[in-house]
């Protein structure tokens, strides 16, 4: 076998390990939380479906290819809960580790093209990875609303956190941004989301 | 809310659903089967990175949108496991049907858009469908090899079957089908596969 697939391949098989990396978001029937991979495919859908509300004019497979492997590096760094301040406080280290040693896996020009897709969403800076972050951060909200905010709740996540994430959300898709926060004002009266 | 983005937002939460579709492919650790969603997300990944080997060019985006909901008929219609015969009897009505309802909740564009690509892929004659085909072939042909076999072992998959399965991957990707036909070899030779 050539070389470039075999590296290729290998790369599509180390993967395969995003389907058991847990996160703390249910599914939207509570039944039980979902996976990175799960998680990374209903945002590249959303962001098929939703492309209309970036500020801005994006490049759908750009966004696409961000959402679909924005988490790759939680196959060794794990995933950190959003509103876990001491795994937020490593977290950079630990995922830079990790997108050296999985990107390192494809061949020379791949590698490049896909760490700097990590590296732009990270940055969070240009109009498609603003987007890509309002997506990231929606998804979660329609889920955890969807399931009587059962994440929200187990871990008793106040207001002013769940404000604070979602607070870049205008600056990636004004229109999206004002419907999460019609959710979270809901979640808030009705109790699910502490209003302290 | 505007009623296009409620109609969104609906569609995006019935995907949900897939998450809990299992197919009847391992994880490659073997040690539980993969969903719809899981298997999507991969075979969005597979065609970012080895649509260099579409024998003809490809609109990434196309292919990436029809990876990303080829399954979704089977939120109604379940899934068909590929050596099933009573099932394929009866897929093609079942998931017509499901089609109709599914894509329905969606605003009309988006609706006739993403019919549209569901269609193509079904009638897999154009470059990206013919692609997608063969993303969705050899998805669980590596996933089966990296598992020791465990389903084709399971269901006593007979070599006529996957080859069967497997015969129209060289009209999308040559170069993909030579490898998918050399794993299968391997898998008839260590006995993963009936050899009849």
């Amino acid at each position: 076998m050539e070389e470039r697939l075999k590296q290729q391949i290998a790369f599509i098989l180390e993967m395969d390990k995003m389907k058991n990396i847990k996160r703390q978001t249910y599914l939207s029937d509570g039944r039980r939380k979902e996976n990175d991979a799960e998680h990374s495919w209903h945002l590249a859908v959303m962001a098929m479906l939703l492309s209309e509300y970036a500020n801005d004019e994006v490049n759908l497979n750009k966004v696409l290819t961000m959402v679909l492997i924005h988490d790759v590096v939680e196959i060794d760094a794990q995933d950190t809960y959003a509103y876990d301040e001491a795994g937020n406080a490593t977290k950079k280290e630990r995922e830079e580790k990790a997108a050296n040693r999985i990107f390192a896996l494809l061949p020379d020009d791949q590698c490049k093209m896909m760490r700097g897709l990590w590296d732009e969403f990270e940055e969070a800076k240009t109009p498609e990875a603003k987007f890509a972050h309002v997506l990231d951060n929606m998804q979660p909200v329609l889920l955890n609303n969807a399931s009587g905010g059962k994440s929200w709740r187990e871990h008793e996540v106040k207001k002013c956190q769940v404000m604070k994430r979602q607070s870049k959300n205008q600056e990636g898709a004004a229109v999206l941004s004002r419907y999460v926060q019609e959710i979270i004002r809901k979640n808030v009266e009705n109790g699910n989301i502490n209003d302290e």
